[in-house]
């Protein structure tokens, strides 16, 4: 691993506040999951200490960073952006070192994460952010006057977000949570994900780079490297953090949310944890298309060793020549990928037992496999299933997440089936249907359902890669998410992050500007809406 | 006990949809407090098959109830207002009997009560409550096109609601929660408080008067009697049931939340518990009005015999003469209060506890009480406390609620102590400052504080009295509420019952109305308003 002129160096050090700290004791590795090598330098590992060294300082942080303005802190996200940009070919090269993840997946991730910091500069200057809402004071009012009311979002504090192990960029150390949390008004302490620590120190200093440009406190942010669930457990427990955003295992999720219920206040934990993404094709679409359907399910599948949480990991059909159709096409297309590289052993070796157990489920066929480079450290077979309406309906496992790249198709008997299946479901992130013109009266009804299901419904599409914008919803009920109510993409993502509090009959000379009289910000008046 | 002509008579019957159901096994009764007597009929207690049958019917109802349009639910809630507004003296007088509560507070809130469901009516009709975002398809954009996003909300589900034991009215069977719900499209089954039984069948037989009305499922409402923790824990616990609002004490707020986060699938519960709203006693306004205010604490600590979530039972103010003689006066005006009934024996009972406990605490002095009629059955008798600034830092009991006509004042050395004091404040519903302009300074460093540790800011004024409109907010952060970042009183209400949704590249003929090319609602159409 060489680093490109002007990039820092490496150093294994967490990044408390201005400070580089290398705890004592034993450290750990990346690991490159292509040849299994362990990456230089070594990583110490934070422990108690650091959680408390951090989370000081975002406290110290808070009162000076949360007054700053949103056009202060859009022109800071923007120099996260330019920041974590200028590291060029030494971001790139360390990221596909460390995840094994292909040239373009890791161009389109950065140019993501770069994207969002800047489309939350936008909303920052937008101002709508600020949740004005007015009810103007009626001091004649009978039987009793109305008091003058003057609403808008405050930051609530110290957030905590735990970097993911399969979005090094956009979910990770600069990568979403960060970015809404920032954007809010709310000092950041990272826990890196431990598979890729260079990633997470390099794009770290370049945040530290943009908190010293522009005047803010050093605890607006600081990362903290580990490997241990102590170290996540101690951050959330910590009484100076105030909301936690985290990208991760149905598991890891669940043990932060009970860190977070069990303190003497607890606090909102934003997990986006599981989903298996079903996808529906109708009976229009696969007499239509079903083939070429059938090849782009094949690369959704298998795309970044299907390692993303929109993966499509089930597929229902109603049972015919059609499906018969699709499934040969797609076990031929699922044949003709070579196996990409797991992100570590622990996902690689998960994955193969998920998949091993699916494939000996009786009534589960395996119909299509992918090849395997014998050089590859930690290879995701690629592995295509199929099974019948009832065995799905009495297997519960086979509704459960399997993170790689293999999916299941489920020949479904008949749509009363499929309604069964449908009423069924878990909480999704997606759900998808492909559908003809005369899959209309069907799709209607699918759709209605999978609304309150899914956080997203697509209509003849994928649903991996998610657009990030204002209207993205990355979340649904649970397990998808813990906060069915909040979305991680999108605009939205920073009210996840602020708090409503309202000013009554408060001078204007002690309200934020915000809520002056002559403030030229979104807000809604007596009820009406005044951009 | 008499009924008026036209309003129904009381049967002790949960209403379970369309049917009453009297359950078999012990029943309690409501209790007069002012006399002690029981008041007939006698109210069964609903069990678990109670509970499912209601929720039963709640999950049926709601795949109709969700999917009426914004004014069926306007004029839906409007007509459950106007039957309640029939009830007339029945319903008034019955909630005087259970709960001895004054008649202009009884008056007051049935006017509070029928304006917020007639509020939530303008809120569906403007039809910002779908909030709806577009994101516009860029189908040539590079390196991949922008897909068409279109995001509303969705109601969650059926919601249990709690009825409040202080708001026999506003939170309580037709409260803030339940018209918050039934507008976000969520049928709603309440567990009315086992203290005003009476009053939740009058208003409950006025909501199923309403569904009649409007040929809505029966399922779209229930009302379930009981008096025991089980009856709640297995409503929580019911899988149907999507989210909880609930309004009364810490512990039972706390069971409930534990209740949900027990269950296969946590859902959300917006519990409202406990708060002391802290009132700051500036300097300036101590010296320019203090005994004129204190006249007015006296009347905000024992209205309604101080049952009120905003009560203002603990008043911090710089030691010295001015402070001297707001509590001389302010113990004057307690002294002259006739102690009022409290709603039960057993708040009563924790009242004189609590009371007791603060008067006995070493440092503590009473320099006020009221007097208490005989005849009272559960008297609530105001009294008056003083302490100092170190005492109350040593003493942590001291900043716990006591529900009730009490309140402490507390003797602040200087103003580095009061920023002590701040700074160890737990979460509050509401913070108010009395200020002069002599007292800008410290006001502006004070309310900068507050609003971190509040969700409503209150200057020259009391807490006591919340106002219903679009820009109130009742909440706070843990212990005030269990869910900071939303409001239980005020038109946001709606957005807890609401869960986001987006439909990415979904067809127009498959879209709901509200999110078509040519709706006329408002949007955000690529991060701009549209009204």
């Amino acid at each position: 691993m060489s680093t490109a002129p002007g990039a820092p160096a490496l150093t294994g050090s967490s990044l408390i506040g201005a400070a580089d700290v290398l705890p004592a004791g034993v450290g750990f590795h990346a690991v490159d999951p292509v040849s299994g090598t362990e990456l230089e330098p070594v990583y110490g590992e934070a422990g108690p200490a650091e959680v408390e060294r951090a989370t000081v300082l975002a406290a110290a942080a808070f009162p000076v960073y949360r007054r700053t303005t949103g056009d202060q802190r859009a022109a800071f996200l923007e120099s996260v952006a330019a920041h974590v940009e200028a590291l060029g070919s030494a971001l790139t090269e360390r990221v596909t070192a460390e995840t094994g993840l292909p040239a373009a997946r890791v161009a389109g991730e950065l140019a993501r994460t770069v994207g969002q910091l800047r489309l939350f500069a936008t909303v920052l200057r937008d101002g709508g952010w600020h949740g004005v809402r007015v009810d103007t004071p009626l001091p004649d009012r009978s039987p009793l006057p109305r008091p003058d009311l003057r609403q808008r979002s405050v930051p609530v504090g110290p957030v905590a977000v735990f970097g993911a192990s399969n979005f090094p960029l956009a979910f990770s150390v600069a990568g979403g949570d960060t970015a809404s949390a920032l954007a809010a008004g709310c000092p950041v302490v990272v826990k890196g994900h431990p598979a890729h620590p260079g990633t997470s120190e390099l794009v770290g200093r370049a945040i530290r780079a943009a908190v010293v440009d522009h005047g803010l406190p050093e605890g607006t942010f600081s990362l903290l490297h580990g490997t241990t669930h102590e170290l996540g457990t101690a951050l959330v427990a910590d009484p100076r953090i105030q909301a936690v955003g985290f990208t991760g295992s149905r598991g890891g999720g669940l043990a932060l949310v009970a860190a977070a219920q069990r303190r003497p206040a607890p606090i909102p934990v934003y997990a986006e944890m599981s989903s298996v993404n079903p996808v529906f094709l109708l009976p229009g679409a696969l007499a239509a298309r079903g083939p070429a359907t059938a090849a782009t399910y094949a690369t959704s599948v298998t795309g970044s060793a299907g390692q993303l949480c929109t993966q499509p990991g089930l597929v229902f059909a109603l049972d015919g020549p059609d499906t018969d159709a699709f499934v040969t096409a797609a076990s031929a297309a699922v044949a003709e990928v070579t196996a990409g590289p797991m992100l570590t052993s622990g996902i690689a070796g998960a994955l193969d037992r998920g998949a091993d157990a699916m494939a000996a489920t009786a009534g589960v066929d395996t119909v299509g496999q992918g090849t395997v480079d014998p050089e590859l450290a930690f290879p995701g077979l690629p592995r295509l299933f199929v099974t019948d309406g009832d065995t799905f309906l009495t297997t519960p496992a086979l509704a459960g997440e399997v993170f790689g790249p293999t999916s299941l198709v489920v020949r479904v008997r008949d749509v009363d089936q499929l309604r069964q299946i449908v009423g069924g479901l878990e909480g999704q992130l997606t759900a998808t249907v492909h559908l003809a013109e005369s899959d209309h009266d069907l799709a209607a009804e699918l759709i209605g359902e999978l609304e309150l299901v899914a956080g997203r419904i697509l209509v003849n599409g994928w649903p991996t890669g998610v657009e990030v914008g204002h209207a993205m919803v990355h979340g649904g009920p649970f397990p998808a998410t813990s906060a069915p109510a909040t979305t991680s993409v999108g605009t939205r993502a920073i009210e996840r992050f602020l708090r409503p509090v309202v000013y009554q009959d408060v001078p204007e000379d002690l309200l934020p500007p915000e809520l002056h009289r002559a403030a030229d910000v979104p807000a809604l008046v007596d009820g009406v809406r005044r951009s």
